[in-house]
């Protein structure tokens, strides 16, 4: 996992992801752990605003093994009106402010927002605070809106590295598709004239046995059974592998015929 | 932080989410950072299959500070199938299997569908497999699918708590109002009645002022502010505020002209 090419991963990062803005972090594993997470979802662009144990900082770098190229590429500023001065659209993730009106978004509409400027050109960042103080006014104020992650109101502390997770895997997920596929490992799905052949046979190999009885529950027992093969999205292989089977099983009464013949 | 009580927390815990089940789990660390992790997104079943270190584990303990409950009711197995025996809705947080057609979630699509399983009274459940292996091929047998997490690909690896939280924060925020929402503050959103009255006192003095020039560009510069003001949602002590402002920057024109008639 060492970071023995520096520049390992960056092919999937996106250069045009926000920059990741953290403000006074304390402990260099967090700053280490924050950037494995951007790296996760090809953020590139690390601004850090008075690191408290300086910079760079060796903890960060043992803990952001095969991050290293995000670290490498981290800018120090002395103020976070610095650190964004060239943004045109920062975000700032803080708890709900009692004071001010805002807009918030969650992390999906953040991510949302996000793309959108980005695609009209816009530069973005969103600030993240001190490990548990959090963002002081100071900062947020310069933030155009803020970000909730929402969770267990009983319980939504999450660590820095977490925090930056978060809002980097939805800002990721807006470019990845979502929802369900089924794999085809090795093998190319069966055709309908495979599994159609398949089960012809079998519905043969189940008459002879008599499963297919009473006659008139049949088509009900066939149709149940097709149901249950073909919601399994079966393979060419997995049908063949079933007429193996099927061979197989119907072969002990093929041998005991052949025994009862030579009785 | 620490946890004190140790049931704080619970309150915002769905106990109809999914079980998350480790297997094999090598450092305590990482079994309090995923019950942390957990409790973040409202789950409380944690289901542990031969942890490395025995169990209870010290270090998972002083991890999960502040998630204690969810160590406190976790329980052990010897395997994984003993684990899931009584689910009937498995998912299996693995890498891509090559050599088997599978069906795959993004994180989301599986929150999707374990709360349509949930609905319909099923039980489910989340494998994850040990910190640097991942599950072996018995255990993701046992699963329905697969749950693939879309990062960048090249650098996806996430550790055991990491893991976790982005399963559940998907299955929480399947609950979660999402969106962009402008809070409130202390204060209710100005009347339109209100705003509209602030405009006209601004655009009076913004024309004694000469500012509304030339006279046939006047329509477009009053559209263009109240634009502006309207799109950030005033509220109606900001309005109030405004009022002041606007008092405050005509005083010295008003002061100079009581100098002027004074001279």
């Amino acid at each position: 996992m060492a970071g023995t090419n520096r520049s390992r991963g960056t092919e999937g990062a996106e250069q045009r992801g926000p920059a990741i803005i953290l403000v006074e972090p304390q402990l260099g594993d967090n700053i280490g752990a924050a950037a494995r997470a951007m790296l996760n979802c090809g953020l590139m662009d690390m601004r850090l605003v008075r690191p408290r144990d300086g910079w760079p900082n060796p903890r960060a770098e043992a803990m952001a093994s095969g991050a290293l190229v995000v670290l490498d590429q981290a800018r120090v500023y002395q103020s976070t009106a610095e650190a964004v001065a060239e943004l045109d659209l920062v975000l700032a993730t803080t708890a709900r402010e009692r004071d001010v009106s805002r807009d918030v978004f969650t992390p999906r509409a953040a991510a949302e927002r996000l793309h959108l400027h980005t695609a009209k050109g816009g530069k973005t960042g969103i600030l993240f605070g001190p490990e548990r103080a959090g963002l002081v006014n100071d900062d947020t104020i310069l933030a155009d809106a803020v970000i909730n992650v929402p969770l267990n109101p009983g319980f939504s502390s999450l660590n820095l590295a977490q925090a930056v997770l978060l809002v980097g895997y939805e800002w990721y997920q807006a470019y990845a598709p979502q929802g369900a596929e089924t794999t085809w490992g090795d093998a190319p799905p069966a055709t309908v004239e495979q599994r159609e052949y398949f089960f012809t046979r079998l519905e043969e190999e189940m008459d002879t046995a008599g499963f297919l009885f009473p006659p008139h529950l049949a088509p009900t027992i066939r149709r149940n059974i097709r149901a249950m093969f073909t919601r399994a999205n079966l393979t060419d292989q997995e049908v063949r592998t079933m007429h193996g089977v099927l061979s197989a099983l119907i072969k002990p009464r093929n041998r005991n015929a052949d025994n009862d013949t030579s009785q």
